[in-house]
Order: C-alpha cells, then sequence, then structure tokens
C-alpha cells in the first residue's frame, strides 16, 4: 500500500479513490486505486514498465486502465425482452460506461426494437443440432466487433465451455433466483413450490459449471403466498434488470475482481 | 365466503379484520376471519356446533380460536444466547401473545439468566448415546407444562421423527440460511465460500424431513467480501432474531395455515 | 361484507380476490372484490342497478370495472428520460394493463425514442410567461385523446390546480425523495447536505398542495458518505421507476382507493 | 495516504484494513487505518509524537486508538424497554465492543431488569421544574464513572445544550423516524397521519439542535394501511434496536468521523 501511493505520490498523481482488501485466510492484499493523471510525470506509454519496476519487488499482480478508453460490450438475448430493453435505456441515458456494439438473439422479435436505438442486430437461430455451429458464428461476430464484455441478458441458451473460455472473467449473466437456491432451469416455478417468501436474482460471471460462477451482486425482493408463478416472474424482473445493470455498472468501472470463485467488489 | 359473513352477521358478531385466498391450481379457498364477540347471540359452547351446521354443506374445515386464550409456549435452545434473549425480552416488553411457561437447553449456560426472568430453566444435557432418553425426557416436561407451541431457538440438536410428530405444525426453527440455500449445517461457512452478496434467515415449521418445512418467514441482509464468517454469524444474528421473532407472533395470532409443506401468512 | 358476497353468490359470480379493511377510527369500512362474470347471471348493462339496490340499504359507496376495458393513459415527461423509457419498455414487453395513447413533454428531446415504440410525442414548450396557455393546449390534447389516468414521469413544471382538479386521484406523481422528507425542488441536494444513509422514492396523486398528495407507493435505498450528489441521482433513478411503474400498475389493476389525504393499496 | 502507509510501514506495523474518502467539494482527505502492533517498533508512549512528527508537514488532524482499550458507556432509558433489553442482551453475548457501566433512567421500571445483568441502575425522577438539578445530577455520575459516551436508548426527555456540549459526539440518540420527516413528537402518529408505506429510524449524534445531529444509521422497514399507530409503534421497535445497536457498534469500532453536521462511516 505504501509503495503503491509513493508511487503515485511521487510522479505528481491525484488519488481520488482508493480501497483495499486483506484476505487473512490466504494471506492476499487487493487494492484498487483511482487516479488523475492532469500533471502526471509519466506518459501512458511509460506507464506500464514504472508500474512493473515498483511492483515486481514485491510481487503484485497489477492492471491499469483508463476510464476514457470505452469498453466495447455486446448483449445476448432470447425471446424476454425485459433486461435489454432496459439495458438499451441505460445506454441511450448516458448511465453506463463503455459501449454497446451489438446484439444477437437467438430469436428475430427484438431486431426491430433494437434497430430504433441504432444497435445492430444479429439474429442467429440455434436448435441442438446446429449449436456448435452458431456458436462458432457467435464468436466471429464478437471478435470481429472487438468485443471486451458479453452480457446474457436473459439468454436462454447453454454456451459451450469453449465459447466461455474465450471471455475469462467477461461474461456476465443475471440468473433469476437467490443463488445458490434454485440453480439450472424454471427457478420461479421451484420457489413457488418451495414457498419461499422472498425470491432473488444473481448476477455472476459465466464458467463452465453452470450458475457456479463468482457472484457479483444479488437482490431479493418479498413475495407471498397470492403470487402465481407468473407473479413471481414479474416481481422477479424488476430485480433481474437492476441486479444486472449493477453488476454491468461495476464490472465496466473496474470495479470487480475476480479471486477465485469469488469476487471482491470496491463499490 | 358469503356463508361465513353471513353467520357472523345473523349472529351479530363484529368482522374486524378477513383475508381470503384462492389457490387455483388446486381449487382451494382458505379464509381468515377475526371478529368481536361483544353482543354475539351465541356463547363459547354453542358457536362450534351452529359453525359446524354453517360449514359441513360447503365441506368447510375450520377451526375457532379465542384470541383471550393464551397458548403455552416453551422455548428450546442451546449454547448461543441472541434468539433466546431476545424472545425474553419481547415477553417481557408484552410485545408477543402467548405464553412462556419454561426454557430447556442442552446447556446449563442460560440458566442464570432465564432464572432473571423468571421462567423455569431445564437443563437437559444430550449425548449421541443418550440422545432417545433426552428426548423422551423433554416430550414428558412438554407434555406436563401443557405446552402447544416449542421454539427451536438456535437449538443444535435433531429431533427425531417421533418427536417432531408430536407437535405438527407447532414447532417452530429458525435457520440460519435463505432457505433452500445452504440447508443442512454451518450455512455461514458455506455462504462465505460461496461468497454471496447477501445472508439469510428463515423460520419455518419442524418437520420430519430437515430444513423441509413449511417456511413462515424469511428475510435477507447485506454483505460484502470483506465481511469473514464471523461477521456473516454476526450480521446474520439480528436476521435470526427478528425472523424468529416475526414467525412467532405469526403464529400466536393464528395468521399461519399450513398447507401441503407451504404457509399461506395473512399477515 | 356479507352482503356483497351475497350478491355475487347468488348471481353465480366466481370471486377470485377479496381484500377488506376496517379503520376503527373513521367508522368506514373498505372492501375491494374481483370475480369472474362467466356464469354471471346479470348482464354488463343490469350490473348497476342491482349492485344499487345491493348497496343502498347500507349506505356503500361503489364503482364497478370490468378488467377487459382498458384505461387509456398519458404520460407526460420533461428533459429526463428515464421513467419515460421504462414506461415504454414496460408497455411494449406487456407487463402494464391500460393503453399508453400519447405522450407529451415541455421539451423535444424524445420525439424519436417515442416514435420509435409508435406512440405520438406532443412537443408543448413552456415559459413563465406561456405556461396558462400552455395547459390549456395539454387538457384539450388530453381530452381528445380520451385520457383516463395521467402520469407524471419526472415532469418537472408544477401544473395548475385547475389543471389538476380535472384529474382528480388520477394524475400520478414520482416525487425523488422519501416524502415527507425534502419535498419541493432539488431533493437530493438536500439528501446529500443532510447526510442521510438512505435516499428514496415516492408515487402519489397530484393534489393542489405540491408534494401533500395520498401516497401510493415508496421505497428506499442505501447510499454512504461516499455518494456525491450525482451518484444519489443515478442510485434514485432506479428507485423512482421502479416505485412509479408499481405505483401506475396497481392503480390500473384499480387496487388503489384513495380515502381523505391517504390511500387504501390492497396489492 | 502515502505518508501514512510509510509510517507504518517503516515501523513493522501490518495493516488489517484501511479506509479513505475524499470530500472534493470541501477538498478534504479522510482516513482510517487499522493496523496490529504486534512487531511493531515505537512503544504506546512513542507513537503519538512520531504520528505528530509525521502528520504536522501535510496539516492533518489525526487520533489514535488501542482496540484493547474498551470505552466506558451510559445507557439513559425512559419507560419503553426494547432497546435498553437489546443492549443488554448483546452485551451479554458478548456482540459490542465497550463496557457498560450503567444505566439510568427516569423512571424507576427497569431496575430489577438492569440489576439482573449485574448493571447499576440509577433512578433520576425529573419534572420541569426540576430539569436542571437533575440533569447536574446525571452529569456527576457519568463524569464519576468515567463515561465515554452516552446511549440515549428511547430517553423521552430533551437535554440541555449544557448537557450535550459535555458530550461532543459521543452522545448517540435513537430518532423514531426516517429523519428529516418526523422530527420532533410523536413521529408514528404523524406518520400514520400521512399515510406513508415504510416508517424508519435514525440513529445520530445528539446536538443542541433537536433531531438535526449527524446522522450514523439508518433503515426502514414496509408498512400498510392496515397498520394503526400502534402497529408502527410494534414494527417500529425492531428497527430502532437494529439501527441503534448498528450505530453503537459503528462508533465503539472507531468507524464513525463526524465532519460539519454529516458523518463519514468507513463500515
Amino acid at each position: 500500500m505504501a509503495a503503491v501511493a509513493n508511487f503515485i505520490y511521487r510522479n505528481a498523481g491525484d488519488i481520488t479513490e482508493a480501497d483495499q482488501h486483506t484476505d487473512e485466510e490466504e494471506g492476499m492484499f487487493f487494492q484498487r486505486v483511482e487516479f488523475r493523471l492532469d500533471d502526471f510525470r509519466l506518459s501512458r506509454q511509460q506507464i506500464p514498465a514504472a508500474l512493473a519496476e515498483m511492483a515486481d519487488p514485491f510481487g503484485m499482480r497489477w492492471s491499469v486502465r483508463y476510464s476514457d478508453e470505452q469498453r466495447r460490450v455486446a448483449v445476448l438475448a432470447s425471446r424476454q425482452p425485459h433486461c435489454l430493453v432496459d439495458l438499451l435505456g441505460r445506454w441511450h441515458a448516458g448511465e453506463l460506461p463503455g459501449r454497446l456494439v451489438l446484439v444477437a438473439s437467438n430469436h428475430p422479435d427484438h431486431a426491430e426494437l433494437v434497430g430504433r436505438f441504432g444497435v445492430p442486430y444479429h439474429h442467429r437461430p440455434v436448435t441442438p443440432a446446429t449449436r456448435a455451429t452458431q456458436e462458432g458464428g457467435l464468436l466471429d461476430l464478437l471478435a470481429e466487433a472487438g468485443v471486451e464484455l458479453v452480457i446474457l441478458a436473459r439468454y436462454m441458451q447453454v454456451l459451450s465451455e469453449g465459447f466461455i473460455d474465450r471471455y475469462p472473467s467477461a461474461i456476465i449473466n443475471i440468473h433469476h433466483s437467490f443463488l445458490p437456491a434454485f440453480s439450472g432451469g424454471q427457478p420461479y416455478l421451484k420457489a413457488h413450490a418451495r414457498g419461499v417468501k422472498l425470491i432473488g436474482a444473481t448476477a455472476h460471471y459465466a464458467t463452465a459449471e453452470l450458475d457456479q460462477g463468482p457472484i457479483i451482486e444479488q437482490d431479493t425482493a418479498r413475495v407471498s403466498h397470492r403470487d402465481g408463478v407468473t407473479d413471481l416472474a414479474r416481481i422477479g424482473r424488476d430485480l433481474e434488470t437492476v441486479v444486472l445493470a449493477r453488476a454491468v455498472r461495476l464490472h465496466l468501472s473496474d470495479r470487480v475482481l475476480v479471486y477465485g470463485h469469488k469476487t471482491i467488489v470496491f463499490a
């Protein structure tokens, strides 16, 4: 902590935010420091080498990112529109960092809507038989567009391990339950059958194991015996959109560190 | 609904609260009606027969209870005091209906504290070898005291099926997780390992299947990567006491109907 | 309660939901009953007279509404898009009852977006000098379109008493604070100055007294010393959209009864 | 930040927690650093001078506290027991840092209960005529017991400015509303009259201006038209106890910085 603070101070940087976390069990120290470069003595070209020189003696792992370099984002959706529409609205309103460069879906339904927001829409249908080909096509699409973050906005297709491995800690999924409760399909049906008094939503990074990835954000809402499965789904939609949007914002503000199968969120 | 309302109206009862619920899948109608007896034309002796006469043609199942007849309650606890102390405090402050007639524990720790509140304390130690005998002793104790509700205030012993069958829908347990997530032992350890962003507590009726009984009340609280297992336990204690107290109050106000493995809570 | 239940039962209606509330201080009884007309013995033409005959002896005030008769809705907005976009998305996704027939605004900003959703957009600029004329124009617009509910989706113009009187309990406003805290202008600035640890949003019916109308729905979200005024506004936007949408849904499902300057919400 | 981190590093301290906050409007930087002294090169006697030498060139204001030096705490209560009982239970369970050295009240009601917990109870009745004398007596009592934190656990007497000035940022009050809504007396009555859908509780430092002190912690709970004033009070009691306990814990863990009329809470 001293070394990093000294490095910034010595080079006339201006720290605007700093967060630390010590994992005592693992003996690991985590830090996120945000600083202004207005009078910084090093150019962006010089920073990596200078950082490495400071960091290496301590065995630090580090990365640096500039807040004016917007990341390129893709959204994958299926039939349900609520998370997709919500994200479109937020980018339209200037609420989210990053730049939405494409939407892809296995359904044609949202072509017109997405087009209205001036974002390219790619309809990529899929059947069990064509899954590998469709995924290959999606990967090409994402690669050509230089996508750095993939958002699964209620995309109902299971992605292969090969797909997921191409975007480590860079695919955010929204699951419509309070994980680990009701993982897998039809969580609202399961929640109704169990008679829970709260439902939840969980935004997490996609990993090869379904619904097991590092959790970024969760929230719950109160329900009662009066709420049937469709009521749970309706109440849940508001949770899903808000939880997903918060997770996307945290990721694109570089506030999420993935560590093992957990996250550190410097909110 | 019409028949019940007519019955009360005809006999000069005064409805103060009424709640209905229709389970359309099962084709079942549920109702809770609270009414004043000030000018009621029937005596308490006459009410059951008159109710049966009204209800039988519709195939209704019914029960009636008088709010001035306090139920007798026992609390079972282990080493952790927070739920027990909270319940003692609430009865002391007159916040809970019912009458606490005894506390039993497999540990001697709370004898003095419970004694200070003027409630009998029964220390009933248990080992794997003596479990059946200890349970038998507890059942005798509860029977002698005429107990109608048993509260497991973080009682850490698994009760046998035989014990539970003696108090159907009349044993309330508090589980320190948002069930069905983290059922079984050490939920805070599991929650920490999974990296959840919320922890929960669940009050439910005990049934033969551990942590599977009908849920009465649940709540969650926000946690972060900064919170170790002991922090989760500390934050969770406030959830546990409040969720358990709410469930006890709902039960003792006859606001909980058990139906299958779920509850209808007319809060 | 008996009289209404009998009336429906006698005419072969099928009650699907019923809620009652007794205000003991005022000696008033409130009831909302939802029932199916599948085999109902009375036609829609006959229902009002039959209801009146049943209700008059008790001095009941009543109204009846058919769930297949969609109400006509207008949204007024100013520069901020979030509530407007959210409502457009919900109607697009089929989540809200009623029919959005027009959007009007004192700014031209949203013309394109609203047009994309196929909804007429009326730009009605206003200055202090032209306020009366602009309001007159708006009233004509609403009258011509047969509007029955007006939603103020962060419409930043104060409406005159004359305007509000034309839509009693039919103008829903979203205020960006937990009323009665921070009524009037710039609530986030005031909340930041006071150092609150939660911010809120309040949906209420507009009345002649600013921010004093009957509250339909409220919610709060946690903030901290780290959140500047713009952070509060960002966190608050999610509250505003969700709270407003819930209130609109409750109103359009006829679940809100206005009584004095308060509401009864049969959720 | 660099200077402090260097100071600790140079002296072989081990930072376990660090939090920073920059108030950009005021141009102020705040920091809380927690570190272990196991191998620290300076004794407790040497630390203040060494800290001053490091801090003075930067114009820092600082204080240092040792987590093994428990602070002495007094609780003032009136007739309502819930916050008092809750705090007694928490200290009994070892949940709160600090040491409860006395309870004082203008009512005799809690003498027996507090005595059971082994804490001295001082009954100090008060009338409008005797207020100054009673306060003087209380101040003597607190001074003799070396009290460093005074908790107003629903103490319903307004304290004079002179009293409050003796304990700057060291008197914590719990107000039974979401301040600044419903400041002053009878907040539940006012909340009921206004028809709010949430009630709240606020823990704040007492200052000469009633209910205007820096807010430490707040929370809200959902209510409905069904809840009369006594229901609001009942629901509110759980909020009050939990919010007050959280604030006390934050204060006694030195996580609250008072700055102007606001707080920075390094939770």
